[in-house]
Order: C-alpha cells, then sequence, then structure tokens
C-alpha cells in the first residue's frame, strides 16, 4: 500500500467521474510511461503532466541514499531493514485522503479507520512478515465528532488486536478541510525469508489468494446506495457480501507468513492497485513477463451475479477494481505440490492464474478463445485523474 | 514534535485569529484540563468541547497495549522500543497541515519540508538517539506543481542528509483541498541511554539550549511582510536571523547525543509547543514542579529588538512561541559541571533557566522583583482555537 512507487486505486473517484463506464483501464492509454528526469522540461509543468508513477521514479533517484544496512528502500510494499543478526525491521506508511480515498458518504470513520489499517498490514503480509506496532497521523476536519475519532481509532485497532499489532504514537491537528489519515506499520522479518518483487524467474507459477474484483464490486454497491440509485436484484447476503469486501477487507498475514517461513514463493506483492497494476509492478521489478489465463481468475458468484446484472465483465472488475489486499505471488514449478498441499491443510484460498514469461512476452491475457491480448500495466495515478 | 500527546503549536493560526495581540496563554484560561472519559458526555460533543489534549489521554487510555519489548509508547517525543541486545529502536510520526502548520503565502515547499524534517530530527534529539530514516507521505493539491514537490522533498533532505538520515519510503497521494505532509522518522539509542520526559527529579537544574523566541519572531516578521505591513526599523541581519530561526530551524542532534551517551540529564523534550506548554509537559510525565528565573531566558538581540519596536514583552514570546526546536532537559546537580564543561568544549550553547521542585510548588516564573507568579502549562490546542 505504499512505498513510494505505490499510487492507490481510487475508485470512488473514477466512478464520480466516469459514472457506470467500464474501468478505466480498457478504455484509456496505458499510464505508465517511461520514467523521465524531473529536471527535464516536465518539471516547470503539472503533476498531471509528469503522472504520479514517473514523479515517484524521479524522487527515487533523486532522493533514494545507499545505506549498508538498507536492504529494500523504495520500491516494494515496505521498506526492509537489517536491525540484528534475527530479525530485519519492516516499515511502511499509507496516506488516506478524503474524497480520493474514501468517501464518508458511504463510509464511516470505522470503515476508513478499518480498511486503513489492512491496507498497512497487507504490506507486512506481502513482505512476509510479522506485524508489530502501529502508528496514526489525523488530521480532523471541523465536521468530525469525538464519536468519529473514537471509531476511527476503533476500526483501525480491530484488525491491528486480531494481528497482535500495538498503537504506540501517532499526532493529530485539525484540518481545514478533509480528513486526512496516515498510518505506519512496522514488522519483522526473519533475515533470508522476505518476499519482494523482484524474485520472479520465467516459468514460475502465478497465483493469487481469495477472489478478485469484489471489493471493487461492493464500492459500486455502495455508491448506488448512497445516490439513490436503482439496485440490482440480487440475494442479499450477496451485497452483505460485497460490501463487506469493500469495507472490511482481509489481510493475508497467515499466507504471507507461509509463504514466507516455507520459502515457498519467489516474489509477492498486495493487491491494492488492481491485478493488471500491480502484476505490472511484479513484473517490472522481476524483469519478467507474464501470461495470465481469463478462464483461471477466481471470481466469487456474488460479483459475478453483480456484474451480469449489471450488464458488465466482472473479468474487467478483477483486472482493474483494485483494494482487494489479495496477495499476487510467483512460486517455482518444484514447490508448487507443497504449497498447494500446505495451502489446503491451512485453509488459505489461492488460486494458480498464470505463468511467469520472457520480458519479450510481455504481459498477457489468455482469452477462453485461446486468443492473447496485452494487459496494460494500468494503475489508478493520483495525478492524471484527479487533479 | 510527535506521540499522540504533543500538539503543535500553531502560531500562524493565533496570530491570524488574534492580530498583534499578547499570545494567547496570558490572555486565555489554562486549555490544560483534567482528562476525562472519552465515553463521558464528551464523547457526543465536538471535538473543540473535548480539546486536543484530552482526546489524546483518551486515546491513550482506549488504544494503548502494553508489549514486553515496548519501552516507551504514546507519551513520549518518539516510541522506544527494545530491538536488539545493542540498540533500542526510536520511531515518531508528525503531521503538517496547510493552513495549521505552514502558511504558503511565505513558506515555501522547500521551507515545509525543512521544517517538518527538523521537527522529525528534534524528536529523535529530545530521545538522546541518532536518526537514521525517514519516509514521507504527501497529499498534493492542485495548487502544487512538479517544482514544489521536488523541493518539499528537497528541504525536507537537507538536514536529513546533514544528519545521515536516508529516505526509504513514502506515499504520494492527490488532495482535494490543502498539502499535508507527515514524515515518520526511525532512529536508535543505546539501552540505558534513552532520555525521555518523565526521569526529571527535585532539585535537577533546569537546562534549555540556543535563544528561545526566535522562531516566533521569525513568524511575525513574514507574516508582517505577507501582508505589506510595515516592518519595524531594526537592522536587516536581524530580519535575516529571525526569518532562518522560524524557516530553517536546527535540531539539537549532537548535544542530545552528549546529554544521552555522557549520561548528563535525568530528563529531556524538545521545544515545540513553546517553553512554558513543553516544560508543563515535562513536570506531568516527572511528576514534579520548577520554577523559571524570568531573567535568566535565553533572548537573541534580534528578538529582544523586534520585541522592543512592537512594543512587547520577549519573554512572552520565549514562553508560548514555540517551534524553537530547542531543547528543554534537566541535570542532576552533581553533573552540572561536567556538562559545562563539556557543552562548552563543544560548543553547545546551553543555558540553566530553573530548577525542579516540589509538584505542590506548581510552575512558576520568578520575576526580577522577586516575586513569582504561575506559568499556565499553555500549549496550543488544535481543536479548541482553529476549528
Amino acid at each position: 500500500m505504499c512505498s513510494m512507487r505505490r499510487a492507490r486505486r481510487s475508485v470512488e473517484n473514477e466512478l464520480r467521474r466516469h459514472g457506470h463506464a467500464r474501468p478505466r483501464a480498457r478504455t484509456g492509454p496505458a499510464v505508465i510511461r517511461p520514467a523521465g528526469d524531473m529536471a527535464a522540461p516536465a518539471s516547470r509543468g503539472s503533476l498531471r503532466d509528469l503522472g504520479e508513477f514517473r514523479l515517484i521514479a524521479a524522487l527515487k533517484r533523486s532522493f533514494a541514499t545507499p545505506r549498508p544496512e538498507l536492504i529494500r528502500g523504495i520500491g516494494d510494499d515496505a521498506a526492509v531493514i537489517r536491525w540484528s543478526a534475527d530479525s530485519h525491521l519492516l516499515i511502511s506508511t499509507d496516506l488516506l485522503t478524503e474524497q480520493v480515498h474514501f468517501d464518508r458518504h458511504f463510509a464511516s470513520t470505522y470503515d476508513i479507520g478499518y480498511r486503513g489499517a489492512v491496507a498497512n498490514l497487507s504490506d507486512i503480509a506481502a513482505m512476509g512478515g510479522q506485524p508489530l506496532y502501529v502508528l496514526a497521523a489525523l488530521a480532523l476536519p471541523p465536521s468530525c465528532s469525538i464519536n468519529d475519532v473514537r471509531s476511527l481509532y476503533r476500526g483501525m485497532m480491530a484488525p491491528c488486536r486480531k494481528a497482535g499489532v500495538a498503537l504506540i504514537g501517532g499526532d493529530t491537528s485539525a484540518s481545514r478541510a478533509g480528513l486526512h489519515v496516515t498510518i505506519t506499520i512496522l514488522g519483522r522479518v526473519e533475515p533470508n525469508r522476505v518476499l519482494t518483487r523482484n524474485g520472479a524467474r520465467i516459468g514460475d507459477i502465478l497465483y493469487v489468494s481469495g477472489t478478485l474484483g469484489d471489493a471493487y464490486a461492493g464500492l459500486r454497491l455502495l455508491q448506488a446506495s448512497a445516490r439513490s440509485q436503482s439496485i440490482p436484484l440480487i440475494p442479499p447476503r450477496f451485497h452483505q457480501f460485497l460490501r463487506a469486501r469493500h469495507l472490511r477487507p482481509t489481510a493475508r498475514l497467515a499466507l504471507g507468513r507461509l509463504l514466507s517461513t516455507r520459502q515457498l514463493a519467489s516474489a509477492a506483492i498486495d493487491l491494492s492497485d488492481g491485478l493488471s497494476g500491480d502484476l505490472g509492478h511484479l513484473c517490472r521489478e522481476s524483469r519478467v513477463g507474464a501470461e495470465i489465463d481469463s478462464t483461471a481468475l477466481p471470481l466469487s458468484k456474488p460479483c459475478r451475479t453483480l456484474a451480469a446484472a449489471w450488464n458488465q465483465d466482472p473479468m474487467d472488475w478483477a483486472l482493474t477494481g483494485g483494494e482487494d489486499y489479495e496477495l499476487l505471488f510467483t512460486v517455482p514449478q518444484d514447490r508448487q505440490h507443497r504449497l498447494e498441499r500446505l495451502a489446503r491443510s491451512r485453509g488459505e484460498p489461492i488460486t494458480p492464474i498464470g505463468r511467469i514469461c520472457s520480458p519479450r512476452y510481455g504481459i498477457r491475457l489468455k482469452m477462453p478463445d485461446g486468443t492473447t491480448r496485452n494487459i496494460a500495466p494500468t494503475s489508478y495515478e493520483h495525478f492524471r485523474s484527479s487533479l
């Protein structure tokens, strides 16, 4: 969720602009361009011209400082620091901004705190680590009551306590406009057990946990309700399931630990930007390509049902919906059998969805008819779309 | 600067409301009230009714979780975590909000980044630690250009690089309104060498580094210029000095290390809220009182000159101005001679300003005529004054 390279997908905004149009990934141009120099002509322009990913690449080039104890700095789900012989420190920070990452018309401050915490916990899960401590910095607008603030902390601490994470500090301030929440998480991981984005090798099997697109489907339902738009006739339990997947996502901490401690995965990332965007990050960092089998994408029945009712393709939601906080990871073929056995015995839902290919192959989606098409590594870029 | 108990003083706002009135500390009622329960009637009210310090006290009671490795959680300049046999980890997070902590009419994004970094570095200095890593989460409004963002990072990294601190991550997002900057800092300190707020003992000598009130004086000058108000006829180098003390403060890292490694201080805190507020925090945490000698307060000539030109008392600025980022610390009498000798040899400017008394004595200021008066432990509280 964090580390500077990561843009958070904000489907709220996108939908606000596009109504019920198909996710932007398919309609717009590819938004990730070769990183330019921030000092070049673009530096005199607007953030919209540069785009978030180029901004972050330029910041990384300008300001990242190598240090001997720094195992991974800017460029992964969390930074990794060598701290003692038996443990590395993991740290990640994450910003949630009103009207960009959440909408208080249908998300309570409890929901906002809860999702913010899960986004951070998910970063630690994607590194194979154990989360330990959390800090929160809140800028509170006049519209926030004491109960709102208490609810925000309660929401944040619900998944944290479940994961054994303690609140150790933070900062509070008034805000002239909008609620802003920055959560910082500290974790621990054993040396040589860190999962990173850059370890995928050609031939590895690509896996994903859980089901994809649910959080986006839930968001669409919440937005429709908030605007008193008609809701399709799908079973109430489907509504509940999808809303909960948006408002109460699950960080895959146990799965991350399994992949890390048993050395099952070669690379991992958490799905915050959506499969196409996060797979793009993983492939770029590992310098590989990938092929996804479209028929293998795990879609829940509620998600498929809602998509059908709205006459949309749930695969689009799975690819670009974002904020599922599932893990995307790669596994060498010779460890596949062991992984599947262990995951089954632990009740961790995982699905093989494709394989890692040569970088020349690019990132492609295999359709049911056997044809393939390129997947644009599309992620939501804040500055291009919301400024 | 951080840890949840700390409110940042925002003299900008205060002046916006009061014009050139005397700092609020002397005119308003004491703003720190006994902490109440957030679930009590106040919970249904507004943040303004509760006040920031009661909010934070209530959050601490509700959410702080003891853990065996946690040496200090919420309630000091930084949290302290036992991590390995030879080093504790220090961590602190700090939020800067537009129109609350800074004013872009006279502070560039470079200035904002610079001061934000110093505020964080100062937290590590106050704990006696060595700062190591920094993360930044930025919410960027449409009015920010690429150059603004680059300048912000440059400003932030200028004091960080000087202190050997590396940027290892962060998050960027669009903001619908206002620039919000959250900086998180990681540092290290040897076990048994941590400086905390709660170690002051009756009879200890109270010291402060540098001079006080300069940052506030500089702010007043900057505001007057931005509003095209008349500037008093004081030497241009005084203007420069005071502006720099506001825009380019210095974190007292070397002094903090000296106090910690040589075990000279019994307690320490950095001056972000102003002497009266931060001395209040230190006394409350140590359960002691204090007497300050008003004639001993270190005031720079530029500060005294400007105050005289505006017909104000510079002692008020020293007591309540805030954001000087100097260290306030207590030293047992038997270590006083050694401290003064070491500080002199290192070129660290320190001044004894009073002594620690019984808690019954309260916190009092000794006037030149020998009388004493209570110092209200006044700090700027965001929710009371700016919402």
